[in-house]
């Protein structure tokens, strides 16, 4: 792929084996395989949600009042329970299909239409319906129909006001009075306050407490449990002893009722404790099937992990729809005479605007491909666990292992594809200008829904730590929350075990390999791509291990400190390791499609596309660590531009392959005389915000 | 500064004359002495604003409906109106003080308050009384003075649906008719609609609406000229012929009523061209003192240029509130145990921490001081205008440069300073979490209002193209709006010109060297750093410029795909060319502060900080250009870490430097349980969103 523009500029080396550049008359048809590859199996869900909900009640309602918003949001979730979808996530034993992967799926699809609706499908299906499902038991079996049927709304009350994503350290307390064999909950100081919980603030009535169990005699807490509360009267006043606040306005999300609960002292019965994991008698005698503290803890919070991948799914859904609205308006729109031709040119028809869509486009295939792997390896882990092949409360050593690395996968992931949703979506709102900015266009309510994405089930930078500490202590079950000295003495002794340990999540794909030296091949060869890449993994971590174990003579607080100032090294080490695997994703992604397809030749430019910007990301960094020469970064970087040329006349089948629900695409500004179809169209006056008002 | 995190790790060069760690304890007179620098000459109207405006009206509406949140910001507008800063940008001749400038300090201000209360007094007083002011003459002063006091609520009306950033091809019509002695405004067709008209679809009662200018006789139009048009009668009700359109809900600015604007052959008097540059006598003679039509539109365009540098401010001041914020939660929060020592750390306290607020503070200092001297250089412009020792309509060759430059320097300063308020304040909302989201807490707000300021007043990629495009053609006025084959041919026959005249704004610092072996000077020499940045402006120039002249032999149509392919490279030019300013204008901030005092200490830590991430923000092409060595690269990435870790301490001295007001920092976020303050004050459970909702 050589081009006109390098004429007259320093030459980067041509590289062998780079791709033809695409005929620039797009094949339609594309769209429907590329569709396919990105559904994966669930295709028919996926359609079947699709057609459901191609409603406008669907979208999300803007103006109004809070509680106007709130009520008409209620409605919409009424409409995704009668959809049925998000009820075959609950298990068998009680009245689901026991596909817990569907929530994922459905946040995905709900994402597209309406963030608000995601999060508040997610709250009551997801994180309230999942808690009691999966940490109940048959005694719960009424709270987990109830939130199947709505009949019982109810929230997830985990985060505290001062412990935001450190569930361990949580203040309410959960006490047991063998007396009159109930628990008594409470919030001890302001800090411990229930905030941020969502379904909460208008429509609970339940709640899915947290809190620090306590039984007679034990002085230490039991750890962290799950508890039903009744928060509200059938006639929407506050439980006594049970004080709602009303988060208010937020900056996204206006149909989500976040609130805040405390609890002065409040009675619920024994039975109340979802004690899948842990319960007490009626003595007050706490058993346990998991002997480790912190084993038992990271298993309760396993609804979390289904949570987290759900939110990059919803994300990303977000960030689907927005691609979609931003790049046909650039095959539509007209600007500016830059070519002298008479005519103003299209925005697509520019570098720059190419440049801003079509490389995050790619970036958002490859977090699609990703999202399928992982979900497909959730689905396979929750199916062995329904069979009781892997157990969950003792599993073996490997499946300990596989336990960690996917809530590792899940924090990666989760990080990556709600970072990428802030991004691109406001890129989106940018490349579409002022028509951008119009509410009615759903581009900045996308961007502000997803807003929060990056902060809750778990921040960002919180998980990605996470993620790099499960990365340094090779996914050690014992280790499921070290201390900054655990770390560094694991570090010190288990080198090799912790570079073994980064696992993929595909299987046609060549493990990474020790010694480099690809200046013979192609940058376009993918075995090259996947060796810079793993290359990039093996070396940051490799690196922040020694920085570590220079640290293992020191005292506790000095080791300590050590551990902080590696934290970028560590965030570092878990972005190389997620990059990594959605190079290999889009790798293996593209070897199913049919060898000399039109589809598989323009997949492999995206492929291409995401590869080279991820290297030139880090262009900083392979060429301080002498892994790449300077020319072939140069050589990376002109690739871009020619690959987004090359993409750009299929950028819009490209989209198309998204099969974004129609209604979402319904947008004013195709219609309202700023595009092609619309300049000169009479009945473009009368659309969107041209609609005239009579007196102000 | 080298510090125990290197050791272990592959060691970068050790760099000398590296200043020495803060410190710990800051000296908190420092922040009035920054203060003086940032404020620069301009403390007392700054100060007296401050004051002013230092009340909880100020502060954006929130909740309410759109007519509720309208009403009430034009009650705030009043309170601006009161206080007479905005009056003084107006010209003596209008009753104001001639200090033009002032508008854009008031920008600033009131930007860190409430954007929606900036962009409508912006508006009102900068664009509609803007125009009247300076376009207008003896016979306009009615409506100068109804802008100043309130009585003349207006618009500009410039945009149009289909010509968003293209001014020049407008299809708004203003046809003299020489029997009436009237000029008949009208919109031809859909896409010639007036769209996302500020303080129109509620408010404005008068428009200065620009249109194209045909007399009798004369076939082709004599370009954009703006004309004063009533568009509501004093009832409210649209004038006959005007249609008013409502945009309605938007992203972000929800108090400023955007509306759309059509006209059905309206009629107005002659004497509604605002006629300074350009008139038509009662004949329909059409005569101006600016012979080229290009020059003219631009110094029509002038009002543009203070409103680019203005709303940069606005986007300057919401950035500094948000940080001001997020900085003082960081010394206040605690969250986690990482260092083992039983008690959470500070926000402040994590390197991860530090690095995503410390960071982007010291960009936004240089912005500061940048737009310092950019508000500087427009005082002196204007004044020397005022006293007519700079002709508007005959400027020597000399000024006719310095102003195409002022374009220039406008152009890039606004989409770097909104850009870096856009990627900050969504940094400051997510260093919050939870609380950071609340719209009680203002952040999500500045966030949502700022948003647009990258697309309005010129698309920021619009605007870096018209900047490169300047660069290029070395502030040749001939070249105005130079096409694409113009610009091939003049970058074809004066390399030298071009490279010459990139000017600078200060007067200390020496200009640019064309050799450079500076390996054996320390990365912390300012010359040094000014080399290197300035290199890099340099080197990007002359490959643009080399990459170009290929195409002089190729046809018209080849040369402008040229043109469009180098779009990102001319991007790149714009970005190097504003950030060797920045540098340059930190350098120089830092040698008014007295030797040897605490607060050159810290300010040069702040610079050393701000050009490092500079640097690495380019650290793949300082490399593939081989100006930089991988050590050197290495090196100011390692201190970069040194520098957060140093001024850490010192952040919330480096905020209070901005002297936000009281009321903006008075949020719940720091009262509600939250904070160290807070977490066991019983007060804390009334605070903010805690407050308890009885029944829902």
């Amino acid at each position: 792929m050589t081009s006109v523009e390098d004429k007259g500029s320093r030459k980067a080396k041509p590289e062998s084996r780079s791709p033809q550049t695409l005929p620039e008359t797009p094949d339609t048809a594309v769209a429907g395989k590329l569709k396919t590859l990105l559904d994966g199996p669930w295709a028919e869900v996926k359609d079947n949600i699709r057609e459901q909900l191609n409603r406008e009640e669907a979208l999300p309602m803007i103006e109004g009042s809070l509680e106007e918003i709130r009520a008409a949001l209620l409605e919409k979730v009424k409409m995704v329970a009668t959809s049925g979808m998000m009820q075959t996530a609950f298990s068998k034993a009680n009245g689901g299909s026991g596909e817990s992967h569907v929530g994922i799926l459905g946040l995905d699809l709900l994402g597209q239409f309406n963030g608000s609706l995601a999060i508040k499908s997610g709250v009551q299906f997801g994180l309230w319906g999942g808690a009691v499902d999966v940490l109940g038991t048959e005694r719960h079996r009424e709270y987990a129909q109830g939130a199947m049927d709505l009949s019982k709304l109810g929230s997830y009350g985990m985060t505290e006001r001062g412990h935001g994503s450190n569930v361990q350290d949580l203040e309410t307390t959960a006490t047991y009075d063998p007396e009159t064999k109930e628990f008594v909950i409470n919030t001890p100081s302001p800090s411990a306050t229930k905030v941020y919980i969502g379904n909460t603030a208008r429509d609970g009535r339940w709640s899915a407490v947290f809190a620090q169990l306590y039984t007679p005699g034990v002085e230490e807490s039991h750890g962290v449990h799950c508890f039903v509360v009744r928060i509200r009267e059938e006639d929407g006043s506050p439980v006594e002893g049970v004080t709602i606040g009303d988060h208010g306005h937020k900056g996204g999300l206006l149909g989500v009722d976040n609130g805040t609960l405390t609890f002065d002292n409040v009675r619920i019965p024994r039975e109340a404790l979802l004690n899948q994991f842990g319960d007490v008698d009626e003595e007050g005698n706490y058993t346990s099937p998991i002997d480790s503290k912190n084993r038992r803890f990271f298993t309760m919070l396993g609804t979390l992990i289904r949570g987290r991948i759900a939110v990059g799914a919803a994300g990303a859904g977000a960030t689907k729809s927005s691609l979609a609205i931003a790049m046909k308006y650039a095959h539509q729109r007209r600007q500016f005479d830059y070519g002298d031709t008479g005519t103003e040119d299209k925005l697509i028809d520019y570098r720059a605007h190419r440049r801003r869509l079509i490389i995050p486009l790619a970036r958002t295939y490859a977090i699609q491909v990703l999202q399928n792997q992982l979900t497909q390896r959730y689905a396979d882990q929750t199916s062995r666990q329904a069979t009781g092949e892997w157990s969950v409360t003792n599993p073996t050593k490997q499946q300990a292992l596989a336990s960690r690395e996917m809530e590792t996968l899940a924090a990666a992931f989760k990080a990556v594809a709600t970072e990428h949703a802030t991004d691109t979506i406001q890129e989106c709102r940018e490349a579409c200008g002022g028509a951008g900015f119009m509410s009615e266009n759903l581009l900045t309510t996308y961007r502000a829904d997803t807003d929060v994405y990056n902060t809750f089930e778990g921040d960002n930078t919180v998980l990605l730590q996470l993620a790099g500490k499960n990365l340094l202590t090779a996914y050690t079950s014992e280790l499921a929350n070290p201390s900054a000295m655990d770390i560094v003495k694991f570090a010190a002794t288990n080198v090799s075990d912790i570079i073994r340990s980064r696992a993929g999540l595909g299987s046609t794909v060549q493990s990474v390999v020790d010694t480099f030296s690809g200046e013979e091949a192609s940058l376009f060869d993918a075995d090259y791509q996947l060796k810079v890449v793993q290359l990039r993994e093996q070396l940051v971590m490799r690196s922040l291990i020694r920085r570590i174990q220079g640290a293992r003579k020191l005292s506790r607080e000095e080791g300590a400190k050590v551990i902080d100032k590696a934290q970028d090294h560590m965030l570092n080490a878990a972005w190389a390791y997620i990059e990594n695997l959605m190079v290999q994703a889009m790798i293996e992604a593209e070897r199913t499609l049919p060898v000399g397809s039109a589809e598989r030749a323009v997949f492999e430019q995206v492929r291409h596309l995401f590869v080279f910007d991820t290297i030139i990301r880090n262009a900083g960094w392979y060429q301080e660590q002498n892994v790449l020469s300077s020319g072939r970064v140069k050589a990376a970087r002109a690739a871009i531009n020619d690959l987004v040329d090359s993409l750009g006349p299929w950028s819009e089948v490209l989209v198309d392959a998204f099969d974004i629900p129609s209604v979402v695409l319904d947008r004013p500004l195709f219609k309202d005389g700023g595009t092609d179809d619309s300049r000169d169209n009479p009945e473009a006056w009368k659309v969107g915000s041209n609609i005239p008002v009579s007196k102000k």
